[in-house]
């Protein structure tokens, strides 16, 4: 068997991890010269497939990786580009396959989430209605940790490292100025459909009195008297309180309040923190402070977990394996083996099982009131942000990567479509 | 001379390395005492020295400084008090000087901006008019950096290499995401007045092209078609960009954004980041994100700078040597020798000089078209983020300190004033 070129692309949201598991792809391939000929990067994820745009990685040396390991983000772009029905739009699908056929590519690699998995999926089922000789292999990445039938995903561990680090910092704070009575302290982190990362949020409480001290998730429908009564507890205890929100909270009738908030004659700028700040200021009377932490949560390389690196890591190399070994069809996975010690390896699930489907925080990882998450949550996350993967820093700040490979020439015409 | 007792009080908004001050009053204090006995610590500032909340820091051992001293907030408490006028409330300062006589309090180190020097100027005059034998000593902490007579304060080195490693992190995640042209990030840092905040993300930027791409300061009133019109600019050069907005941004009129856009029929439950966001949407049709950083950026200890830290430490011990050299009425102050290679040494200010007043931008560290900074600010302030004081960590998280320090035992009868 002669050696076929393979293809690496990002796709989705980012994370802070996703470009190790470039590393892992471009690192594990090289072991295997004799079935992988070039590992070509798609510019920004599947519209670079189709646009001919690629990045040819066999430049780039050992310095290099390592800094592309330690860049948040994705080093090559992503994007949000679903493919069509393959009846629908075939000309899609035959640009698609005429891309991967004029660079001799057997091997696509891609990198992303729900949504993602079910590209590949769509790719690797196209490919054998053609009968062209392709192995599409997932690998996993969401900071929504939303992926179903893995344990965890490459880039939540990082992003829940950061988010707990913040609450315990900004609680910190709050509690040094505990001398005025009543005040609250409000965090909105993303998660619409899953509350993953506000759950996460929970590893910053180390006793019962510690933040965060209330946890609204989109599993739970908001009851707002019962949240007043509880955040006047806390604040008759401690003098002030810490509230996560995550952005897709919703009411009683199943409607974000952020949404709800833009109702009648409102204009509401902000998202589901500062809707739940300001409810707790007119009805408590209380100073309420409102960070949103937006994509910093993504990309905080410089908090980044150990674990959660690694992990990303041994995707991409264990995608390689799995390729080695002739899958296809399928998403790397990682699968827990022990919660103490920690054990992990790389499995796989089939794409079909995967695609488009979306895994919600599990009953038992819920409290029982529903205002916080339970001990089971804490035992399960808290290995994912073990370790610290301090990125190199120049002159007092992170020192990211970003390459200068040029595109691979175009063999073939200008792509017509729109996308 | 016998050794009479220090009290040292944290006062106003917090800093990541507030606590650095802490240590260093209390360890150089130990090394003189024929000078100082006990290094009493009050419970939320100057409101502990009326309430005669003392904590006796004696037993705190090298580890238990250790970390204190890699805690962000005040570990011992703040507050936001002003001391009434003396001759209105002379009942108020009764109260004050029973408590340092109660305790043999012969030094008095007030650690906080600039209304706390206010606070320490009148305690110090006080003390002269009622013959009481006191020295009162200003130890600065902002990060706001708006304390008149200094190069810069300590809190604010920690403060803008946080906002500037974020704003580098998210930008790189918006880069990739840009096959979908016309993205804009914002971020909202603080600043009501002053735009040392929002001016240090400049430092983020390494190259022209790089981010921040604009930053919208107090200093500079708002000019929305210009501001759109740059924005416009960006988004047409490089399919997204990322804009800075202090707190305090104001238009034309000298109104706060935020509080403009509360006016009328509207609720605005967003500040100033959230308005920018909002008009860029309306004006341009981009889709914006707004992040808003709040007290993760005062209190983001994990990434604190290693110069500001170093330098917190010895605004707190050089004020132990003040006091020793028999210094009082003044605060302690970060003096700039030279810029490359960066040296300081601290020196001190009349309380008289610095007390209430409050520093601006000066106009040669804001860029000329007012939308950035200046070449001079980035010099002046790139070595003020150098180097990085990672604290302990701790299950994958920072471990922070909180003591059980023990209230010294009141001498005194409750306090019956309000304050």
């Amino acid at each position: 068997m002669t050696a076929r070129n393979a293809l690496y692309a990002q796709s989705g949201g980012m994370t802070a991890v996703i470009n190790a598991s470039a590393c892992g792809v471009i690192e594990a391939a090289r072991l295997h010269p004799e079935t992988f000929g070039k590992v070509f990067a798609a510019r920004h994820g599947t519209l670079g497939l189709l646009r001919e745009e690629l990045f040819d990685t066999t430049p780039l040396g050992r310095g290099e990786l390592l800094g592309l390991r330690q860049t948040p983000g994705g080093a090559f772009g992503s994007c949000r580009l679903d493919l069509d029905d393959a009846t629908a739009n075939p000309r899609q699908y035959d640009r698609l396959f005429d891309v991967l056929a004029a660079h001799d590519i057997g091997y696509v690699f891609l990198n992303g989430g729900n949504g993602s998995m079910q590209t590949a999926l769509q790719i690797d089922r196209e490919a054998a209605v053609r009968g062209y000789p392709l192995q599409v292999i997932g690998i996993p990445k969401t900071v929504d940790n939303d992926i179903v039938g893995a344990d965890c995903c490459p880039g939540y561990g990082s992003a829940i490292k950061y988010l707990a680090a913040s609450v315990r910092e900004a609680s910190v704070d709050m509690a040094s100025m505990s001398s005025r009575r009543g005040r609250v302290f409000v965090i909105e982190v993303m998660g619409r459909n899953a509350g993953w990362l506000a759950a996460g949020c929970g590893l910053a409480s180390d006793n019962p009195s510690a933040p965060p001290h209330l946890i609204l998730l989109p599993e739970v429908p908001f009851d707002e008297a019962r949240f007043l009564a509880r955040v006047n507890d806390w604040v008759g205890r401690l003098g002030w309180c810490t509230v996560v929100v995550a952005e897709g909270a919703r009411g009683k009738d199943g409607r974000p309040l952020a949404q709800a908030a833009t109702d009648g004659k409102y204009v509401q700028l902000g998202g589901a923190g500062a809707v739940v700040a300001h409810r707790i200021q007119a009805a408590l009377g209380y100073k309420v402070h409102c960070a949103v932490t937006d994509y910093l949560q993504r990309a905080a390389r410089h908090l980044a977990s150990a674990t959660d690196d690694a992990q990303a890591w041994a995707v991409g190399a264990a995608a390689i394996g799995a390729a080695l070994a002739g899958q296809r069809g399928i998403t790397m996975a990682i699968e827990r083996l022990s919660d103490a010690p920690y054990c992990w390896h790389v499995s796989s699930v089939p794409l079909v099982a995967v695609a488009n489907l979306e895994r919600a925080l599990p009953p038992d990882f819920i409290r029982e009131d529903g205002l916080h998450v339970s001990e089971a949550f804490l035992r399960w996350a808290r290995p994912l942000i073990s370790g610290e993967a301090i990125p190199a820093f120049l002159d007092g700040l992170p020192r990211y990567w970003a390459h200068d490979l040029p595109l691979v020439p175009p063999r073939l015409a200008p792509y017509g479509g729109v996308n």
